[in-house]
């Protein structure tokens, strides 16, 4: 199948393009580089260096045989977007081209601001161009499990059906977003739905849960085809912010309590998700939702299962929790869609947060001590990015 | 009270200035002249001639020996907001100041993008500037009852008590808007309560209803002082289309079956329902809904209303829906807390429909024919503004 990747340079669009060639697909990928851009912002870089696309691609070509079309430029930018889709011609196309970090949407206005127009636009381009070009394309967009928030009930895949008043009815499920990007990832949720109904396009938005791991079966077939490791408190996903922490021996941040739940998943697993929704199209005009994560785990327990995985001498220090959220609360969301289709969860072991921790020991020399601790608190409408002067969150 | 209404200029936005203002308070507005530009793009007018903002400014402190206070520019760009804001030192904002024509969202992408950047970009930058100059500032913003759609349920006023699997919460009532233009105020919506549960705003989003009447007492006192009159297909709202359409002897136009039932309000009961929040504002923090209409009619039984009040010979022509809409459907919808708050409803009258019929009478060589029929239709990705060239809707 032609399948487009769209972020295909970043931390999961990368890996999942090469996942979805070695498979037999026909692969391009987009990218515009906001995802480096923002590294030359904050001062920071991947743990693991990362190539430039040209040089994957072509690694990529001489160790498999397989080729990846890269198309480099902007979704907001309506004739590229158009341009590229009648180029490719893809059947099916994975959006992972979103501004995708919590705290930085956070940071102040400019940001928040940013982060909201560029979602919400480059994916309004690009519903247009599917509805114009070709309305058959399968949209598989990367959604969060932080759209729904932390209902008191439990978190049903998109949808709840409602009695009320002796009446009922399925409807969207209510949505309770942390910060201007999960915010963001709602409007998306909404416009797709509306395009979908109106158009008669396909799309399943995958609302994902927070992903760990850094190296699949491709990656590993040649360092320059590496994928992304963030441990920095603005992009860094927490468990492999853990692990950096661990073995450099500074103290596990907690925010607040530690009792925020959350779903998470393998990035393998985001890999053979992505294949089987595309696997499964949904018909013309339907519009669903796979919760795409395979266990939960509170962010203490995390922090407990590293320190004891990696025997780390390495205290677990609890912040004040810089964002504005429950640090305790019920969580129960189903996530049955997908395992339905026959996904097979790699869970979380023992052996996953060793082998991340031989590749931060591996790259030690490049850990940045200064980009750990949180710098963008959410009650404040402008925060700093200089890592020199973090929130003195402890002393609060 | 110092009051800022943004948008000052426009339809509602003026009349509910020259009301506040004759009650005591110290007003300003706010308006960048979209509307008047929306006009030159589509060729038409006001059926009743409107001033410019200074001359009605100008009147107005003439007639009442009030001023009013007009701040142009653009809420997109944050510079001019914030010094706005700081300039006037408002106790509480009225937001009027948003791209409110569906079928102008759905023309083609470019419009989408424009309605979508324009309302959400505004406001963020409305958030901001609160937050950042003076958080106990009122805001009450202009939302739509359209956000709901039409679900087999009864409409709760934002939030909806669910019973589910034997936990219950209050979550904010699912939505499920139709257009572009309804998705921005959505997305509104879901930004601003979480701007309030993080930084401590206070806002009320009034989910109105379908606004007829173009008279008020305050703009009745001079012609300078005239509102719009909208009566085109694209920004005019349906009793006040009928209305033109039976005096001038053309078809009513129902779209579809005509069994779409929408909430309506007086104009007048806009400015009552604005300044009723105005005078109860939520506590800090607090971030409520009111669904703003009294009365709930179908598109067909207004047509009839109107044809049989004027004993008008006009026909009533159903044309296919250029919406993607339900066309008969279960809507009851509460409207209970405004009444709570004192909210005495001018019920839709002969007399109301009457007047409007002189109004039409007063300026029947301004009607321009070719506006009246639909040109945008929801299932096109590119329709036209040439109204020279309206949808063979009857005929398709």
């Amino acid at each position: 199948m032609k399948i487009l990747v769209l972020g295909g340079d970043g931390y999961l669009g990368w890996p999942t393009a090469l996942y979805l060639s070695r498979k037999g697909h026909e692969v391009g990928v987009v990218d515009n580089f906001a995802r480096r851009q923002y590294d030359l912002e904050m001062g920071v870089d991947s743990l693991v260096p990362v190539r430039h696309l040209q040089q994957r691609v072509k690694t990529w070509r001489e160790v498999s045989g397989l080729s990846i079309v890269p198309f480099i430029g902007d979704l907001t930018n309506a004739d590229f977007t158009y341009r590229t889709l009648r180029e490719f011609e893809p059947e099916a196309v994975v959006h992972f081209a979103e501004q995708r970090a919590a705290p930085y949407s956070m940071i102040d206005r400019e940001h928040a601001v940013y982060t909201q127009v560029n979602n919400v636009v480059g994916t309004l381009n690009l519903l247009y161009a599917i509805a114009e070009l070709n309305p058959d394309i399968h949209l598989v967009k990367l959604g969060t499990m932080g759209e729904y928030g932390t209902p008191n009930i439990d978190i049903e895949e998109g949808f709840i059906e409602i009695v009320h008043r002796g009446r009922t009815d399925v409807l969207p499920f209510p949505k309770q977003p942390g910060s201007f990007y999960h915010l963001s990832k709602v409007h998306d949720s909404h416009n797709i739905q509306f395009a979908c109904r109106t158009w008669g396009l396909r799309s399943t938005d995958l609302n994902q849960g927070i992903v760990y791991g850094q190296e699949t079966p491709e990656t590993s077939a040649h360092s320059d085809l590496a994928t992304r490791y963030d441990y920095d408190a603005v992009f860094g996903t927490v468990l492999n912010r853990f692990v950096v922490q661990a073995v450099v021996g500074h103290p596990l941040t907690v925010y607040g309590k530690g009792g925020q739940t959350r779903g998470m998943l393998d990035i393998r697993d985001t890999q053979a998700c992505v294949e089987l929704a595309i696997e499964n199209p949904p018909a013309a005009g339907e519009y669903r939702v796979f919760n795409q994560f395979t266990e939960s785990f509170s962010v203490a327990q995390l922090a407990e299962n590293v320190a004891s995985t990696l025997a780390a001498d390495v205290d677990i220090e609890y912040l004040d929790d810089p964002r504005v959220e429950k640090e305790d609360h019920y969580y129960r969301a189903a996530h049955t869609k997908l395992l339905d289709l026959g996904l097979v969860p790699h869970l979380l072991s023992s052996t996953l947060i060793l082998s991340l921790a031989r590749t931060v020991e591996k790259n030690l020399d490049r850990v940045n001590f200064d980009a750990i601790r949180p710098t963008v608190n959410w009650r404040s409408t402008s925060s700093t990015l200089d890592t020199s002067d973090p929130l003195k969150m402890a002393r609060a």
